[in-house]
């Protein structure tokens, strides 16, 4: 009777996921389910229909779901992520007329009154529907209008099945409500959410006293695919500046051999562009690329978005410099700090198409190389406008290219940054070391709302960050760590041999700066199988693959313990009817002992069932029953169970077994 | 030297108070601060200036206030409430260059380096400010430029006072980012905020066994002034149809004396825009409120808007109501009950504006008489469009007017109501009787979101609301959800003789509609002032007026007591000292005693205060020192304590005194 708009009396709200009111995109990889809720009601006392409807980006066609009522005019439905690339999800809601008047007409039907105005009433409804039917469905439409006002029959007819979903399909929807944002949907590759990263400077790659090169690493690939990883992150690989080159332990005096800091980019040999000449050639690193895509791994280059003094950027476009009042190029600095080895861009230049122009065409050159996976040093310090802009471009062509953000920074901006487009992120992972710490902080990563847009990558080490943890904790707090790391994590990463081989020495005491930091210098590590913690490395990696519930981080639930030295958290499957429960002596030093209280529900469990938790680790088996139960933790042998939680169940044989 | 867009790198996010992204405004009365808290952050390490600002929607001229850091980039700010009617506020920041050039340079100085570069810099910035100010202040600049580069004075100048001031002042804002949105703020008129409402059917005002008048409600102005009542609430006062008329008890039969439904409106003698007869005259209308104006009191006129099938409307505007298929008028239902009383209007008319239009003129009608309070009859029928409109349109003109929605529905029904424009709302206090129910309602309403946009109005009681508590707790109970509502609710009514007389009998057991309800039939009251609790009503509100803790809901806490039959709970001004700890026995039948634990910060405490509290309804005064405080409290005596908390303060020649 009046026009549609005045009509769309059904108000949609409180839409989660959303991030910043749509502004940022949701996170998902391919076929990862995406569960939306909303709030829908109306005036009045009508029904509502509600759907989730959701399509690729660069399709007008959307595919609908019926979502379901879950009390209190909350509202749910769900999907299963489409191919990667960025998509779109909304939704709609209209007045359910129909169901509103078969509901009416039963209650008077019950109440024993004479239905027949009522029948009048869908008369019309059923008749209008047929007009917006076709073929087969329009007849048998008709047909019903026909049959359906008589006061025997009707009724009957009014509750049938097959009318009821014909007057779903040719339902009304000119006054229906569309909820005014389509909510943006970043769809990724599976290695976005669950990858394992392995760090390792290609200079340290060869034998003791030679610069080890890109084929030298090839031949670290074995090990390294042994070990379970499928992230192999070079920093960077390009000519390093002379000009204030930094020395051993970044002292400011090096002697004409040392390597200088490979953040240092840019030399006569190229800028960001260009192989280190001794590290080898571009066609050297498209063969390590291709015997690493053999071996299930990416390579990982590092965009380290600034220079040093030497260059070719630096002549070639000094306006893309900031420059002081004395016509001197402005370097990094913290004040009173300066570093005389960098110089950063001015992303303001005047010449910003320019600049930025160019810095897309070095990431879409490394692209055309085969490098799918990015990390991204300080990103913080850049725009954020161009990380926007940077990765947009890239992911349009290139959609399953990954970014990760190396921005140990103020958590408003880490997160930020995440929603701007970046893949993972690094975390403070390094620096939650006591129970509650990591009970606060990975409740917020894996519980709240920040869990749609930041993918956490845990480090438990960088060649920046030997936490005193490792410094004074032993082979007990590597593997402490590490476990949390591989499990709290479903994408973490090692700074390689120097975590595996135990390297626990800083620089000096208070900091957390290696000594004799490969950032600076050559090391010759030992590139032995057995060496170190590389079977536990080797271990963990492998039960990370065997069990689905690792891959993930939003099933995350941490269980109470009457230890502050003793952590417990689950991770679950329910689809694949996998869950891992962890606990983890935080002492590096001591055996701790007590009773984890289990939330037997996060656990796929009920109140009186038996189980049994296997601890992949120790290939221990514990036969528990009920929610309390006691674990005890040696240090000196492992410091943590991984446990795979099986339900026991009695066949018709009477003969148990666990699921 | 890139344009303003590019340069905007600040960004705001993170707004609160915030309603739904800004589609709705909130509320604050005259004077009332508006505290606003944003995160503010910006890519690298730069300093930021940030604003709040605020306008008169009728006014493009911003004032702005300063935001300070609260450390984690979080920002927050204030402004006192300006006069009735919409405003706006928002965020704007920039970065302050000048600001982390002063904090580098005073960190090169102290790490003794020589500033010589950094004051060039500084001096082009004075430079710069020197250009966009004028007059003294743009010399005082020049002169600063000048002197500025020097080695020996500059540093003392760049850290002056002076010049910091004029820096801020002179700032180079043309690359600042603005909030995107222009946050609404509607201010009212105190009462919105602190209100005691009195609900009487003035046909009972009379005396007994003759049909009151509105002469007779200004009779009882008095009583209801000296009880300490601000709004006087009265049931439609409009002719009552005679169709289908219900008689006592609303049963089918009235007889021929039977008055009916004052919400059947509408009769020959007119319709919403007429006063009953019976009732008298709009000149009637006109007297009460100049009468109850004099008194303090509003005069609150109900609006309901439906029609009894006498109604004029029903014959001249038949286009304004629903249909048959048989071409009857469809009555209000709730199937398989039909109120054949009540004929509700067709908001979705193709005569929309006719339809829409005659009812603003209806209300706008009643303001000319005098009337700025109405109190809506169940607005969640109604289309939320409509109210948003009507409202709107009312209060465009008359900003003083208050609209207090009736809809006891869906919570996010009534949360939506309240965004769309009411002042007030009721609330679900009648239902929430245990501490558990008490406690968590209460949070809600007052330390959550809901409180910007939801003023609560508590009603122990209703005419058509007579709860089992009070049909079986007796006097203790009344007094007992009579101080609940007057000390949690700023606002709060009751439906007064009912009330105030302990009218406990219901129309049969399990129902919550009272025997003999005045909605179908007068009734004789005893209104001598002294009958049923009238006392400790008055008393009541006196406390009310006195405290002006009282006065708004945003300060209430809870604190814990051993006992679930023992709630405690405070409000607090600061700025005027003021703090108010109530004491409540729920249990109507039993004396309950127990430990109250005080979070005394919330009332204004150190943790080694004395303190005195004082009962301002029994006169009693305790001393008491630390959280721990035992109390008891007999139903037959008095089921509540309201202290007033005052501090114990030595004076100078050691005499204590309570502040």
């Amino acid at each position: 009777m009046t026009g549609p708009a005045e009509r769309r009396r059904v108000v949609i709200g409180g839409v989660g996921p959303e991030i910043d009111g749509g502004r940022f995109a949701i996170k998902r990889i391919a076929g990862e389910g995406v569960h939306v809720e909303a709030d829908v009601f109306t005036d009045g006392h009508d029904r509502l229909r509600c759907v989730l409807r959701h399509r690729p980006e660069s399709s007008p066609e959307w595919t609908e779901v019926e979502m379901r009522s879950l009390g209190n005019d909350r509202w749910a439905g769900g999907f299963a992520a489409g191919a990667t690339g960025r998509h779109r999800y909304g939704i709609v809601a209209w007045i359910d007329p129909f169901g509103a008047w078969a509901e009416r007409l039963a209650a008077r039907l019950a109440a024993g009154q004479d239905p027949g105005s009522e029948l009048l009433v869908g008369q019309r409804m059923v008749s209008d529907a047929a007009g917006r039917a076709s073929g087969a469905d329009a007849a048998t439409l008709r047909e019903c209008a026909r049959k359906i006002a008589d006061p025997v029959g009707g009724p009957g007819l009014a509750a049938s099945e097959d009318l009821t979903r014909l007057m779903r399909e040719y339902d009304d929807r000119t006054g229906t409500s569309i909820y005014e944002k389509e909510l943006p949907l970043v769809v990724d590759r599976e290695r976005a959410r669950f990858s394992a990263w392995y760090e390792m400077f290609p200079r340290s790659a060869g034998q003791p006293e030679r610069h080890g090169t890109l084929a030298d690493v090839v031949t670290r690939l074995p090990l390294i695919a042994r070990m379970g990883f499928d992230v192999l992150y070079l920093p960077p690989i390009h000519p390093i500046g002379d000009a204030h080159r930094r020395g051993p332990n970044n002292t400011g005096t090096p002697s004409a051999s040392d390597v200088g800091s490979p953040w240092a980019i840019g030399a006569s040999t190229g800028g960001h562009d260009a192989v280190h000449p001794r590290l080898g050639t571009i066609d050297d690193l498209r063969d390590l690329v291709a015997a690493a895509a053999r071996a299930g791994i990416d390579v990982a280059l590092d965009l380290a978005f600034q220079c040093s003094p030497d260059h070719p950027y630096v002549r070639e476009h000094p306006e893309w410099f900031r420059h002081r009042p004395d016509g001197t190029i402005q370097n990094a600095e913290n004040p009173p700090k300066r570093y005389l080895d960098i110089y950063p861009f001015d992303f303001d230049t005047e010449d910003r198409r320019g600049l930025w122009g160019e810095l897309l065409r070095v990431v879409r050159f490394w692209i055309a190389q085969g490098i799918r996976v990015f990390r991204v040093d300080n990103p913080h310090t850049k725009p954020f406008a161009f990380w926007e802009w940077l990765i947009g471009e890239v992911k349009t062509r290139e959609p399953d290219v990954i970014f990760l953000s190396e921005a140990f920074t103020r958590p408003k901006v880490m997160y930020h940054l995440a929603k701007l487009g970046f893949t993972q992120s690094y975390t403070y992972f390094a620096w939650r070391n006591t129970k509650a710490e990591i009970v606060a902080y990975f409740t917020e990563l894996a519980q709240t709302d920040v869990r749609d847009h930041f993918r956490a990558n845990l480090w438990p080490n960088t060649p920046d960050i030997l936490t005193e943890q490792l410094q004074y904790g032993g082979r007990a707090a590597f593997i402490a760590r590490l476990t949390l790391a591989a499990t709290l994590g479903a994408s973490y990463g090692i700074y390689g041999p120097a975590f595996e081989l135990g390297e626990s020495r800083a620089v000096r005491h208070g900091s957390e700066e290696y000594l004799d930091s490969e950032k600076y210098q050559i090391r010759a590590w030992d590139w032995d199988e057995r060496a170190g913690i590389r079977d536990i490395v080797t271990r963990l990696n492998h039960i990370r693959r065997e069990h689905p519930a690792l891959q993930g981080d939003r099933s995350l639930r941490f269980h109470h313990t009457d230890s502050d030295m003793i952590v417990a958290y689950s991770k679950r499957d329910a689809e694949r009817g996998d869950t891992v429960l962890v606990v983890v002596n935080l002492d590096p030093h001591h055996t701790q002992a007590g009773f984890v209280d289990l939330a037997l529900a996060d656990l796929g469990l009920g109140t009186g069932d038996s189980f049994q938790v296997h601890d992949l680790l120790s290939g221990g088996r514990y036969l528990w029953r009920g929610s309390r139960n006691y674990v005890e933790l040696d240090p000196r042998t492992l410091p943590a169970h991984v446990f795979a939680v099986r339900r026991k169940v009695r066949t018709e044989r009477d003969f148990d077994y666990y699921e």
